[in-house]
């Protein structure tokens, strides 16, 4: 048997238990008993030294080593780079640290919580300090590995082959664009007339009228779910795709803008070449990746006036949901509201990206040691004020508002902007490509959308980086353009 | 570290591995999605390989060797030699033998439900043939060593520590009481008037009704849940057990009757010791046992007269289902009607212990070689004609009934009547321990039943066999009166 061949079983059994966990986890979520708690952690960290010991072992590192001087092709080829690229991520940081790390997060983000009840970074800062320095060593080591700076190593662990100073250039641009823009808006949407929803809409016929939609749009639920849980989420295993929502009987498109969002992680995952489905090379490719097909559907597709002219429809005709407030104009206004808020999670799609850039430029403050953690609340607050010209006036509008950092996610939050630009770079040639796509909306007709992703996107799995699979489909690298246009027309 | 310590690590990862086994089997029959099955199969293929391996592993065969020399208290003997009891198991029977026979067990359990439509033996015979050899093949390992004859080795798989002679002897007992005890119940309940339930109860109120006893006699909803599956079972992970059942709507008390058994089921491995829980030691017993546990509660409690008083009050004053076919006695006649059936699984329980004998002897005489593949059905249809006087007609309603021998489940058919027997035994001590026990259950407060199930049985785990625990708590070896007793005291 090959080296390159041995390598694909090791990793196979790897890809097994990780699929393993991932129905765990969403057990956990869903289903669990309450005190099942420990008995699941347990479980979980079992299943994870067991993929890490495959995965990073010498032997893995021989045949490696061995396969480069075998005779493999292309796709193959991709297959093994990846191979090599897990293996150096799970090898090269130390087990010791990685359980320091796990250990102090763990710690760090139950006091978090704490550091909330009373809006009070100082109760949580000698935490963070402990975990920003484990953080910085698993940097400096990921940094060396694959000859990146520290700050960049970490972007790279969530979004391989990630280039930070175009992030930054790309940001920059954005900002420069965004922060004006949006007084602009919000004064424009003053004039806008906008009627409440009023009746309530019941949980199980906001599930039926979710599930309706995922079908229509192409979710298989011969090979997924829908569930309820606190925290939305995508999970479950390959070709076993399990999303969730939470429903408010009051605000019934809170959970449908959710669905959509998740519904759009999962065609991805669903969407993933079978042929290479337990390999390192068929899986997604990173999170901004990842993001910008949630993104697109939720952004792009779900909140476009075609799609509200469909809803609006099918919400009378189908559910016998009558009021005017369901008219195709109203849901489109209340779906484009535009406000500055000092909460990430609560703003909208215009403002939303601010957010990141403040997030991205402090880490890479924090990671360059240009701030150390006493100055994060300042430094924070003096960001906000110069993107949003608003005070910040306590520290959980601020910087205790994220768990991410506390969590030991540092590196991550850039994802979810750079999704934001590719989906709206991908929207672009779509719409050049699909030049009745509106109209198709509107009539309910989601094929050739869907085609279109799977064909450009999403079987590409992890051949390339999003930013190859950028230049592959609208012959350009990541650029802000795209989404600054798509801002301008749908906002002004 | 000692041997003993290393033992009892490994076989942690191996429990750990199992309860993961555990959840996703409860997935696949509750929740999985229709195309996961493969997939699934692969998962627990994978989990299954992965404790084989440890658990047969030469190392083990060395610790064991070591610790055998090494200063152990008593309990950490039991454990030792539950250790070398699944050691033994695991590792005897090479491992193509037993992929030979799941492959085979695969193909004719496929087979059968063909044969099946048909009601044609003769479809399924070679399949069956293969099938028996090579489970003879692994019998005659286990044989050796366990030094047992090759049926009682297939029988001690299910319930270690059985002897196949003293089975036969009370089932032998057992049978010539009840051949002409039952015509009389017949005859006898010719002149019961039943009233039929009229109203259909939804299947959202039986589930109510069902958490609501389940809750009562002592279920932990922290550590387990009631869903719905297609065959009924208890399943899960350790402390958190989870049970299943289907509704009917016409016939309420089906879906009842199920839970209570499996909650009996769920009480066991709830009550397991906690000190114990990933040890060999520290398992649930064998299957006589664990049946004897459902039963007591299905049969011995939940079709009293005591728990219909306790019942009928419940749906009269919480559900207020008001019928007079709810009245307690009607309730009790309903639950100990008596009918000859062709088919085990709609029997009751003074006609179930006949079908098993059949089921044992036949048995007993394909794995002694007395009869071959060919004879089943006659042998199956004589000795249903000489234990209930009745001619057998299609081979549906004879030896093609069971799933259990075509899916490779030779030796498990006992274990259903030993724990009928075990849990009249058990009850009979019960009722002279708890002389209150009756009007406790119509209160329903079923604290001290439950507290002396514990105590007496269930956190007695796997450090006796059944038949010690028997003796500790009845001061007697298996013996068939009790349940005559029971059986006369109920029906005559």
């Amino acid at each position: 048997m090959s080296a390159y061949i041995k390598l694909k079983e090791i990793f196979k059994e790897a890809s097994l238990s990780s699929d393993i966990a991932g129905i765990l986890h969403w057990d956990m979520s869903t289903m669990m008993p309450l005190n099942s708690r420990n008995q699941r952690a347990e479980q979980l960290a079992y299943l994870s030294k067991l993929s890490h010991d495959k995965v990073s072992s010498k032997q893995v590192r021989d045949l490696i080593f061995e396969a480069k001087n075998e005779d493999l092709n292309q796709n193959d080829l991709h297959n093994l780079r990846e191979i090599e690229r897990e293996h150096k991520l799970t090898s090269s940081v130390p087990s010791d640290l990685v359980q320091k790390i796990s250990r102090t997060a763990a710690k760090c983000e139950g006091e978090w919580q704490e550091a909330r009840k009373n809006s009070n970074f100082n109760l949580i800062k000698n935490n963070l300090n402990e975990l920003i320095n484990l953080t910085k060593e698993e940097a400096n080591i990921l940094g060396n590995e694959f000859n990146l700076s520290p700050y960049e190593a970490l972007v790279n662990k969530f979004e391989p082959g990630s280039n930070t100073q175009l992030i930054a250039n790309v940001f920059d641009d954005l900002q420069q664009f965004l922060t004006p823009l949006i007084d602009t808006i919000i004064e424009k949407q003053k004039s806008q007339k906008i009627l409440p929803i009023p009746n309530k809409i019941s949980k199980t016929q906001q599930k039926e009228l979710a599930e309706h939609i995922m079908k229509i749009i192409g979710f298989d639920f011969k090979r997924g779910r829908l569930d309820k849980s606190v925290h939305p989420f995508c999970g479950g295993s390959t070709n076993d795709v399990r999303i969730t929502t939470r429903y408010n009987e009051e605000n019934p498109f809170s959970s449908l803008d959710g669905v959509m969002h998740e519904t759009g992680h999962a065609l991805y995952e669903l969407n993933l070449p079978k042929k290479w489905n337990h390999q390192p090379v068929g899986k997604s490719r990173g999170m901004a990746m990842h993001e910008s097909q949630s993104l697109l559907i939720e952004m792009q597709i779900t909140r476009s006036l075609a799609f509200k002219k469909f809803l609006s429809k099918l919400l009378k005709d189908k559910f016998n949901i009558m009021d005017k407030s369901f008219d195709e104009d109203n849901l489109y206004l209340l779906g484009t509201r535009v406000k500055k808020s000092f909460i990430r999670v609560e703003s909208d799609e215009v403002t939303y990206p601010l957010h990141i850039i403040l997030r991205f430029n402090l880490e890479r403050k924090i990671f360059n040691n240009e701030i150390g953690v006493n100055d994060i609340p300042d430094a924070w607050n003096t960001e906000y004020k110069r993107l949003f010209d608003r005070e910040v006036e306590k520290d959980n509008d601020g910087s205790l508002q994220d768990v991410h950092w506390y969590a030991g996610l540092f590196g991550y939050f850039p994802t979810y902007s750079l999704g934001a630009l590719t989906a709206a770079q991908f929207a672009s040639q779509l719409r050049i490509d699909l030049p009745e796509l509106d109209l198709n909306i509107e009539k309910g007709k989601f094929d050739d959308l869907i085609k279109w992703l799977k064909t450009n996107i999403h079987e590409k799995a992890s051949f390339f980086s999003t930013n190859e699979v950028l230049e592959q489909v609208t012959n350009s690298s990541l650029n802000a353009k795209y989404f600054k246009n798509y801002i301008t027309n749908r906002y002004l």
